[in-house]
């Protein structure tokens, strides 16, 4: 008897909601699960900016596969997809070659660079677990370097580029972390810089100006120089130019952060996919358009609503798109009906270093201060539960105390 | 009434024992105490290996002049020596000139280049706090890169130049601590290599063979290629070329510790004092035979014995200086007899790592294993105690047990 041969791509929290609720619901005679992933672990993705500037360990972010998927229920492959055939129903990987009856995408995103490689290439970005961990000892290393050189205040210049969440998140961790590398490496907090640099006009402009201008203020107040309508120019490893009000302005650092947004993987479109800003179409049973036995989960998905209007990709969203993904492989096997993939958007959330943020309700009310940090650690931890229960929940949870 | 003015240059173990010793003896109302010192903190040279291996906190090797030394009694000036002028009975710091009646040169030492800078301006070398934490934050950049670039072995090959007693105790530190980075990093212990070059055919040459073959064993145990034979021709910051055989070895490496051996500070010299390599020769009351207001400790002080050997210079060596130097100085107020300096060397010890060391003893005999270790933690404990009583001892002692 052939059994169905599920491959998911990616073990993002889409892909691993997908493997976490498929390994309980299949009966394993008839189907094989089959899970790919570049590494042996997940990781939280909205905490790799605690990662990178130093104030979370990363392996508080990160999860072996192991102890979330039943490696005797679903077969992990650690290796890294190279390109998908649909029409031969194959997934070329770089050590093999997978065939599939059912394949579910959830590749999970990358930098975007804005068409701008030669800005970017010299810049860090925060994407993964390898890349967060080097910002954070790049940091590091330059603290240590500054006693051993004749100051060059590059080592101490800390660029963000980008005002988005990524980059304001990114500046409140810094910010609470630099007294502590201060502290560690016998520096005067007065020699620290932490400059964020925005295009337009204001930080945050997806949320209402009172709260993006708290926001400011409050990464302000701990140091962070904020400089809006600057426009980068051209990064360098020991130089930033950015250009405002017509001016160009030269700024010596070691340490560009490029947080100018994500892009979902380019694998699709390189495989031939159709795609809209690196997105497949899906239907609202969460199937491609093109290919009715792929279903594609998070970045990668784009769904439309009732009104036309996409659904704007979050972990939330990717794990609640797993369980009906889920749901729909299984009613394949017994014929049953079919879900539909319904959401309301919950709001946003942005953390301004440990004990401070904002917030906005989908009711519109919003939130500043510690009751918004302590949404986003909440939002934080429901994900843990979702995906690995009580357990996982205490294991990796966060349960800072405020006050 | 003028107060005799007694500056003490260099907060290392000479230095700091002798401010110790004369804040309790002399009347204050008579002398003046001046310690200058570029960084208000003393550090314990014989644990800096640790520091930049990663292995001991670099807090737990460098102590507040504060905490030891009464700010009220003795004047600290955080400056930098630049040139000493017998004749004037001055200093000269960066920030100002310092008068003085009596003058103690404690100015320690510095990495030995050999007149090679060529080669060891891209290499490390561990000399102060300083350079021991960058080693330690360099090693760790380098293997937080590893994973963000396509498979450099030049990141995760460590080299050490020098099979002398620092070479051969930072290895064998730094063989401790792999296996920490490799989890730490996600990399298998298996792709890095610590490899340690000596130009003679033996490492720790000035130990008995069967004591230097232990040495190696225990490292070689414990992953580290030892060399020998093996002379180094060029280092650059992304490869060293050895020689060995009359054949030469090009390595990939970004990270070459020096570790071929120590000098006095270049400053005697460069102000024009009759030196023999860098030191400047002492009656058995430390005194100058040049100047007599005049008292050198540690590295910079030549004495010889009754059959006109020198005495090797060593921590334990300059605290037993420094005691006869403060003895010295209150006795000229006195007029109390002078004390001469007179000591039997200990015996040598070289750890292995935290557990392992080899010892040994000035009858002969000799310490292999943790006992050897014991002896070295004993020898750095007693240090501690002698300068700062119980409550340094407590503080920054160790107390590893070994089992």
């Amino acid at each position: 008897m052939h059994k169905t041969k599920i491959v998911i791509l990616g073990a993002c929290p889409g892909g691993m909601m997908t493997a976490v609720r498929l390994q309980k619901s299949l009966n394993l005679k008839e189907a094989e699960i089959i899970l790919i992933n570049k590494e042996d672990y997940h990781y939280q993705t909205t905490c790799l900016h605690e990662n990178a500037a130093g104030t979370l360990h990363h392996d508080r972010t990160r999860i072996p596969i192991r102890n979330i998927i039943d490696l005797d229920k679903v077969h992990l492959i650690i290796d890294k997809v190279v390109t998908i055939k649909p029409e031969q129903k194959q997934v070329k990987l770089e050590k093999q070659t997978i065939e599939y009856d059912i394949l579910v995408i959830g590749l999970g995103f990358e930098t975007e660079s804005i068409g701008f490689p030669e800005i970017t290439e010299n810049a860090f970005s925060i994407k993964d677990i390898n890349s967060a961990r080097l910002i954070k000892d790049h940091i590091e290393y330059n603290f240590a370097n500054y006693h051993n050189e004749e100051n060059n205040e590059a080592r101490l210049n800390f660029v963000i580029a980008g005002g988005g969440s990524t980059g304001i998140e990114f500046a409140g961790e810094l910010a609470d972390r630099v007294p502590e590398l201060c502290r560690e490496y016998d520096i005067e907090k007065l020699f620290v810089r932490v400059i964020l640099l925005e295009s337009s006009n204001t930080v945050l402009s997806e949320f209402e100006p009172e709260l993006a201008e708290y926001a400011a203020k409050s990464l302000e107040a701990r140091g962070v120089e904020i400089v809006t309508g600057a426009e980068v120019k051209e990064c360098q490893p020991e130089y930033v130019i950015y250009e405002k009000n017509g001016e160009e302005v030269k700024l010596p650092t070691m340490t560009t952060i490029w947080a100018g947004g994500i892009r979902p993987n380019p694998i699709l479109e390189t495989s031939g996919f159709r795609t809209t800003d690196g997105k497949m179409e899906v239907t609202d049973h969460m199937r491609s358009k093109e290919y009715k036995e792929i279903f594609v989960v998070g970045e990668s998905a784009l769904l439309k609503n009732e009104s036309g209007q996409a659904y704007s990709p979050s972990v939330d969203t990717a794990m609640k798109q797993a369980a009906v993904i889920a749901h729909n492989i299984k009613a394949g096997f017994n014929n049953t009906r079919l879900k539909q993939f319904r959401t309301k958007t919950k709001g946003k959330v942005v953390s301004l270093g440990n004990e401070d943020g904002i917030a906005v309700m989908i009711n519109g009310s919003t939130f500043y201060g510690w009751k918004a940090a302590f949404m986003k650690q909440l939002r934080d931890n429901k994900y843990f539960f979702h995906l690995g229960g009580i357990s996982l929940l205490m294991q990796k949870g966060k349960f800072h105390l405020f006050y």
